[in-house]
């Protein structure tokens, strides 16, 4: 439950929730997010999706979710230790909003891009 | 509007939406996207009501969100120059999304900090 919410503004300079904005307002952050969205998977599953992070990458984003109570992992002690992530019902509050920022990069990727392409065509950097 | 919008996924490895979401998921992008929604505004301006943030990481932010489309920046050709950014119509689309996570992180702070503490107190750092 949200308590305290409305005390909190990441528009007020020091307050607490700019902390945890940096750490949710990341790519990495939302690419696990929405990955386990649609179930449990071992760290070794999750990268393999990912593709292209690193193995340490990968281990400090879950940890620092794990942290934050938003993944839930879980060790099974066998022979080959078998770890697996899964997202907590706190966690799983977080995929709409961050699926609303994903959806919008796709949406718009073509016209960033061609804004990309303009300018370096048009104008040299300013320095 | 969005052309191609369907072929683009951020969960596809190597999907060029993912380099976008990365300057998108960004806390400097979303505190300057929320409150440039409330109007034009000085560079000045802008780094006061941050709070938080340097010259040089505004100027960089600003730019990219500039060269991205997402931006408008207007210099006044006065004694003193004088340079206002204002958001750009694609830019106002991203007001929605980032308000989103703006708000879901004011909305959970209490218990992501709850659990880091938690953790902090019971978990000593797995290495």
């Amino acid at each position: 439950m949200a308590k305290n919410g409305p005390s909190y503004s990441v528009l007020s300079p020091g307050c607490p929730s700019r902390v945890v904005l940096d750490r949710i307002a990341d790519k990495w952050t939302a690419l696990v997010i929405q990955i386990l969205a649609s179930g449990t998977l071992r760290h070794s599953e999750l990268q393999r999706r990912i593709g292209d992070i690193s193995q340490k990458m990968l281990t400090q984003t879950l940890r620092s979710l794990e942290r934050d109570g938003l993944v839930r992992r879980k060790v099974y002690p066998v022979a080959s230790p078998k770890v697996e992530y899964t997202l907590t019902p706190l966690g799983r509050t977080l995929i709409e909003p961050l699926q609303g920022l994903c959806r919008w990069t796709e949406k718009h990727l073509t016209e960033l891009e061609a804004h990309r392409w303009r300018g370096a065509a048009s104008n040299p950097p300013v320095h």
